[in-house]
């Protein structure tokens, strides 16, 4: 564990939640929530650095908020992270059906006993979608792969805190090949990370970390994902001496997914995977945090990092 | 209803289905796509494009991809489009009951049984948020507002068009005000989508047109609305002599929103309202399909307009 406090001064809780007026509007559900201008303009500038750090030879995809519900299924996010994930659920079947359900919702009773889960969930990660396109191509290229993703994610976790939001951005780039490439990708990416939190002037931590998985085996899960060191992230501190915000991981997923979707190199070993993911929500809201509400009157250095 | 085809040389059938492998990837479902790169370039322009005719005293805000069910439930989109809304469901309960329905999975059963509907629904037009976010403002001043929103939209359309995609990106300038105001604001912007249509060398024809309200009470609701002429569409032909694709919309609603919402003037009058819709991802498949895959084949005209 690297522990890398750059700034002495660091906004306290109250200080996080008062910036919402200035960059949110409420929409009458935790965690969702209108996004001004001013925010959208800092959001826009963060995913354009993170563009200019794109490496050689990298593909771009872009995803819609939702994804097949098989796909997810195949995932095993139900066995990691069931209590998180949002299912599309709609009204199927004739006129008379849907008319009926309607009904019974001015009638004062429960419209929603009539769905039926669609075959689609909200994305729980920007990275989960692009696995199956690159298995579909056949053998992994001795190059291996890197791709630029980016979603709009979705996780069941409502909260007024401004740094854990239902429906958030996530931004990665992924690589895709052999153990020694995945290693060396997530350790350039570890000091690239540092050098852009510097240059952003936040403060920061890089720390090993484990996911939230489900229930007391995802304990377990937990313990292994620590004691391989498969998890790094860059922690912000957004509210004082409390726990700081996870703005950035760095993920060695091992052969997880090259064997789940049967992703293989030439000799038809599984391939190997990792991930660099950007939390821009939770980038946006601590450079607010750290610098103020009025972008004109942040450090020049940092506006030029964002071409702001 | 204006005729105004510009280009006598329309695309095919064939040839809007043979752009899928150009510019997306298949998800496992139907109009839920991965965008590649070369998509997503021209979608930014698109979007860069429709801010630069941003009016001053715009607001801009950007909505996430979900919003709350009760606000969906006030608008009454229950009763106009029962059938395309998407209702996020989760796994409710404690760790047994959550593991019970993995479990279920796991044994080759349903664990969908188990969701239970938030307070959640995807929204399904980029506007509707918008209305309470104004109404909790107080009374409309004489100025009226002018908003500038975007939202990732979700229709229950599954498809194989790629007019048609169940996920979609949409643009919005909404104003509110008296009706003079709405119906000033609808004119002008007639005049300038026609405008930008023609810099872009789409082909179009503008008509009126209504919502496809659900079921038999909705046929009596589109008539009205073709009655009243509250809807015109911009129309792209992208299949030869077959149905136009609706790239735009100029929609007034009356009081509808300002009675819902209780958005009022200062005299206790309801506000009218009215937008102009971007179908951000229809604009971008009508200029492939117009122009070709190669972006820097296309007229440099159209290049210039989008900054390309």
């Amino acid at each position: 564990m690297t522990m890398n406090w750059r700034k002495p001064a660091l906004p306290a809780v109250d200080a996080l939640d008062s910036l919402f007026d200035g960059l949110f509007r409420p929409m009458g559900a935790e965690g969702v929530y209108a996004r001004t201008g001013r925010y959208e303009a800092v959001v826009e500038a963060l995913q354009a650095l993170i563009s200019r750090q794109r490496e050689e030879g990298t593909e771009v995809f872009r995803f819609p908020p939702v994804m097949s519900r098989h796909q997810i299924e195949t995932h095993g996010y139900l066995k990691s992270f069931p209590n998180l994930l949002g299912c599309v659920s709609c009204l199927e079947g004739g006129e008379a059906e849907i008319r009926g359900a309607v009904d019974r919702h001015y009638a004062g009773g429960d419209w929603t006993e009539s769905l039926a889960a669609a075959d689609l969930v909200l994305t729980p990660a920007a990275c989960y979608p692009v696995y199956p396109i690159a298995a579909a191509r056949g053998a992994v290229p001795a190059r291996g792969y890197r791709f630029d993703v980016a979603c709009d994610c979705f996780r069941r976790e409502p909260s007024r805190d401004l740094d854990r939001l239902q429906s958030f951005r996530m931004r990665e780039y992924v690589r895709v090949g052999t153990p020694e490439q995945i290693q060396d990708f997530r350790q350039r990416w570890l000091e690239t990370a540092k050098g852009l939190a510097d240059r952003l002037g936040l403060a920061y931590e890089v720390a090993q970390a484990s996911d939230p998985f489900f229930g007391r085996v995802g304990q377990l899960m937990a313990l292994n994902q620590l004691e391989q060191a498969l998890k790094f992230e860059l922690l912000v501190p957004l509210r004082g001496d409390g726990p700081a915000t996870a703005c950035m991981s760095f993920n060695y997923h091992r052969e997880h997914f090259g064997t789940t979707w049967n992703l293989r190199d030439a000799s038809g070993a599984p391939a190997h995977t990792g991930c660099v993911a950007f939390g821009i929500d939770r980038l946006a809201v601590a450079l607010f945090a750290t610098h103020g509400l009025e972008v004109a009157e942040w450090p020049q250095a940092v506006r030029e990092t964002l071409a702001l």
